[in-house]
C-alpha cells in the first residue's frame, strides 16, 4: 500500500508539474546502482585502519614539531601561543604576578601590568604550526596613569576574581564574571576584553581560568569519557546524544575503539545518523556542534584528537559557510587567536558534500541552490585564505562551487531516501577513500 | 592573599570608581545575612514532599477533565486537539483516508481532502483546558479544482512519505521531507505547510508522525529514562547534562525520586546548578530549552509532568522575554497552536527572579537594567495575555516591573557571589515556598 500509494502521488506530482522524466524512481534506482557498489563492510574497514594508525603515526610526528615551538618556555619567545594550565599552575601564576606587583609598590614604583597586544595587526598565521597566534608586544598598564588606572584596577580585580574561582573549584561564565561588579566594569565588553588579557598575561586558556562558554555540542558514538567523575558511555546515549561538557577541564579518562572522529555541520544529520547508529556499522565518534562551531565543542574536538590520534573527517553543506566552519575548527577565529593553539585541530579532511559531489552523485538540479552575491563574495575570499591555499584539492573543489555558483546543503541527500546519507553515501565515501 | 587581594582590588576600584560604600564587603555580608536565614535542609526538603504530593493528586484531578474533554473521540467535536498516536495508529489513519480517497476515485467522484483551518482567527484559547485549540472548520480540497489539484498533490505526497518513513521506523526532520520532492514541494514553506495539515487531518501531532525538530534542551539531576533502549542516569551526566532527545516518543522507562522540576531559562544557570549538584542538595530534575524554547524541550517536560506528576518551578530573567518564555511552555505558541495539548505543561508555579524579587533580595542597583521601549510595549500586551490574568500574582509582579521600568538577568544574583544562586537564593525560596 506504501509503494501503490507513493507511485500514485509520484504521478499525480508528475501531472501536476512540468517534468517529463520519472523523477522519483529514477532517484530511487540510481541510489540502488551505487549500493550495488558498496563492497562488504569488512573490506571497508579495513580501509578505515589504516586510515587510522596513519593519523596516529602523524599526530606522533606532529606533536615533536609542536613541543619544539612550545613558546610558554621561554617568555623571549617572538610570538604568543597560551596554553591549558592546571588550576595550581594558574594560581601561581596568578600569585606571582601579585607578589611582583606588591614589590614594586613597596619599592615606591607603584604597580603597572605587562599586557600583551591582541590587534588583529598583531596576528599571524605560523604555517609550520598550521595557526593562526600573536607577535609578542606588550603594553604597560601603570595603575599611577590617568589614562590606564581604570584598566588596571579591572585587570586587577579579574585576577582576583579568576583567583577565588579557582580555588572554589567551580566554573563560572563570562556573564557572571561581569555581574560580580558590574559597577566597576560598566559592560560587558570591558570584562570580557580583560579577561582576554588575562589569559594572555598568564599564558593559559581562557578554560584554565576556569570562565567558560555555554556549550551547544553533542556527541555520540564510540567514545567513553568522564564528566566531572561520571562515567559516559557514548554507545548508550540514545538518539539525543550527550552534551559536550562546558568545561573540557572536567573530562577524563578518554577511551574509544573509534576508526575516525566524524564531525558533522548541522543537528539534522547528526540525528540520521545516532538514529542508524551509524557507529556500530563503522565504529567511529560522531560529534556536532550543530551550526557555529563554539569554544566547548572545539576543545571537546581538540581533545579527542590529541588523545585518541584519531584522523578526523568532516561533513559540512557544501557552500562557504560549511568551508567557513572547518576553519574555524582547523585554525581558530580571528577574536580568539591567542587561544589558537588550544582550541584547534589542524588535520581535518573534508569527507564531503563537496561541490564535486553534486554531480559525481548526481544530486537533483532542484535540490541545489544557487549562490547568492553574498555567498560567491565570501566564497572568493576564503580563495584567498592560508588555510584553503595549503590544500590544492580544497581550492579546485572552491573554485568548482565558483564557477557552477551551486551550493547544497547536507540534506539534499534525502532525495535518494532518507537513509542513503548512512547507507550509501557515507559507507561509499568511507570505501573509496573520498577526503582530501 | 587570595582575601588580601580582593581588599586590595575592592579598595584599588572604590578609588577609581565614583562609590563611597564599600560595595563588595557590603554585597558578601548582606548575602551571609541571608544564608543564616536558612533552616536545615530536611526542613526545606518536608515543604517540598508536601508540594510533591499537593502536585499529584492535583494532576490526577486534572487528568480527570482532560479525558472527560478528549476531542478525538468525536470528530463532531466543535475543537481540535491534537493527540500523540503510536505509529500502528497513525499507519492505520492514512490507510483509512487512501481507502476512503481510492473509493471516491472508483466511484467516479475523483478525490479530496478536508483539511482543518489552522487560521489564526480560528484559534481560540479554552479557560478550563488552559490551552489554546483549534475550532473545527475544514475545507475541501479536491484533485479535480485547477485551484487545489497542486495542494491535494502535495497532500497526497506527504502522506505518503510519512507512511514510509513511519514503516521504516525512523525519524526524519521537515528538511528531510522538503528535499524528497523539491520538484514538487517547490519551497520548504510549503511542505511544512502541508505537514501540518496533515497533522491536524489525522489527529495527530508532529512528532507523532516522526518529523521531529531539532533539540537544543539538556537535562540533568534525579532522573533515569531510556533514550532509544538506552538507559540513562541523568545524576551521572556530568556537568554537561544529557542532551535531550528529539524524538519524544523514543523515552520510555522514566523514574524519579525528584521533589520538584526546576525550569531555567539559560544554560549559564543551569551549568551553576550542574556543576554544584543542586539536584543532590534537594533531589530535583533540572532542564533548560537554553532560551526560547524548542519543540523536543517542551514535549519532553509535558511528558515528565505527566508520567511523575512533579510540581514544575520556574527559573527566568525578571523581563518580558522571561514570562513570554514560561507562556510558551504554558500555553504554546500561536503557530503551533492545533499542537498545543501535547506541547504544553499548563502549571508552572514562577520561582524566580520575579521583579520584587529585586528589591527584596536586594539586587544591587547597577545590577539592573533599565527596560527599553520595546521591552515595555511587550510587558503591556502580556497584562492583555489571559495567561497572565488569570494569576493575580502574575499580573501584580508585571505590573511592579512596568512600574519601576527595571529588568534583571538572573545572573545578577553572581553579584552576592558566584554561587549566591545554588546556595542563598534558591535554599531560601524553597524554604519561604515563595513561588506565584
Amino acid at each position: 500500500m506504501s509503494e501503490k500509494k507513493r507511485r500514485a502521488g509520484a504521478s499525480a506530482a508528475g501531472a501536476a508539474s512540468s517534468s517529463k522524466k520519472p523523477r522519483a524512481s529514477s532517484a530511487a534506482s540510481y541510489a540502488e546502482s551505487l549500493r550495488s557498489k558498496l563492497r562488504p563492510d569488512a573490506s571497508i574497514l579495513a580501509t578505515l585502519r589504516s586510515l587510522a594508525s596513519a593519523s596516529a603515526s602523524k599526530s606522533k610526528a606532529a606533536a615533536r614539531s609542536l613541543a619544539d615551538h612550545d613558546p610558554c618556555a621561554d617568555p623571549a619567545s617572538s610570538y604568543i601561543v597560551v596554553a591549558d594550565q592546571d588550576s595550581t599552575s594558574v594560581t601561581s601564576r596568578i600569585n606571582r604576578l601579585v607578589l611582583a606587583a606588591a614589590r614594586s609598590i613597596l619599592s615606591g614604583r607603584g604597580f603597572s601590568f605587562a599586557v600583551p597586544s591582541r590587534a588583529a595587526s598583531n596576528q599571524v598565521y605560523l604555517p609550520d604550526l598550521d595557526r593562526i597566534v600573536l607577535v609578542r608586544r606588550e603594553s604597560a598598564r601603570p595603575f599611577a596613569n590617568v589614562a590606564t588606572a581604570r584598566k588596571a584596577t579591572i585587570t586587577a580585580r579579574v585576577l582576583s576574581l579568576v583567583h577565588a574561582v579557582l580555588g572554589r573549584g567551580i566554573h563560572v561564565t563570562k556573564r557572571d564574571l561581569f555581574y560580580t561588579d558590574v559597577k566597576l566594569f560598566g559592560d560587558q565588553t570591558q570584562s570580557d576584553a580583560v579577561l582576554d588579557d588575562v589569559s594572555c598575561m598568564l599564558g593559559c586558556t581562557r578554560s584554565s581560568l576556569h570562565v567558560v562558554a555555554s556549550e551547544k555540542g553533542v556527541v555520540v558514538g564510540r567514545l567513553v569519557f568522564a564528566d566531572d567523575g561520571d562515567r559516559i558511555d557514548c554507545t548508550r546515549m540514545g538518539v539525543g546524544g550527550k552534551a559536550i561538557p562546558p568545561n573540557v577541564d572536567r573530562v577524563s579518562g578518554i577511551e574509544s575503539d573509534a576508526l575516525f572522529i566524524l564531525l558533522v555541520e548541522k543537528d539534522a544529520a547528526f540525528m540520521r545518523l545516532a538514529e542508524d547508529r551509524f557507529y556500530n556499522r563503522f565504529p567511529c565518534i560522531i560529534l556536532t556542534a550543530k551550526g557555529q562551531p563554539d569554544v566547548a565543542t572545539r576543545l571537546f574536538l581538540r581533545r579527542l584528537k590529541v588523545e585518541l590520534k584519531l584522523p578526523v573527517l568532516a561533513l559540512v553543506d557544501s557552500d562557504p559557510y560549511g568551508l567557513k566552519i572547518l576553519s574555524v575548527y582547523m585554525c581558530g577565529s580571528k577574536n580568539m587567536s591567542y587561544d589558537s593553539a588550544n582550541l584547534t585541530t589542524p588535520d581535518i579532511k573534508w569527507l564531503g558534500v563537496r561541490p564535486s559531489d553534486l554531480d559525481k552523485y548526481r544530486v537533483p538540479e532542484q535540490c541545489r541552490l544557487p549562490m547568492t552575491d553574498h555567498d560567491i563574495k565570501v566564497g572568493k575570499e576564503l580563495l584567498e585564505e592560508d588555510f584553503v591555499k595549503q590544500n590544492e584539492g580544497w581550492v579546485k573543489e572552491l573554485e568548482t562551487m565558483l564557477r557552477t555558483k551551486q551550493k547544497a546543503e547536507i540534506q539534499a541527500l534525502s532525495s535518494f531516501g532518507f537513509q542513503y546519507l548512512t547507507e550509501v553515501y557515507l559507507p561509499l565515501k568511507l570505501q573509496e577513500q573520498d577526503w582530501i
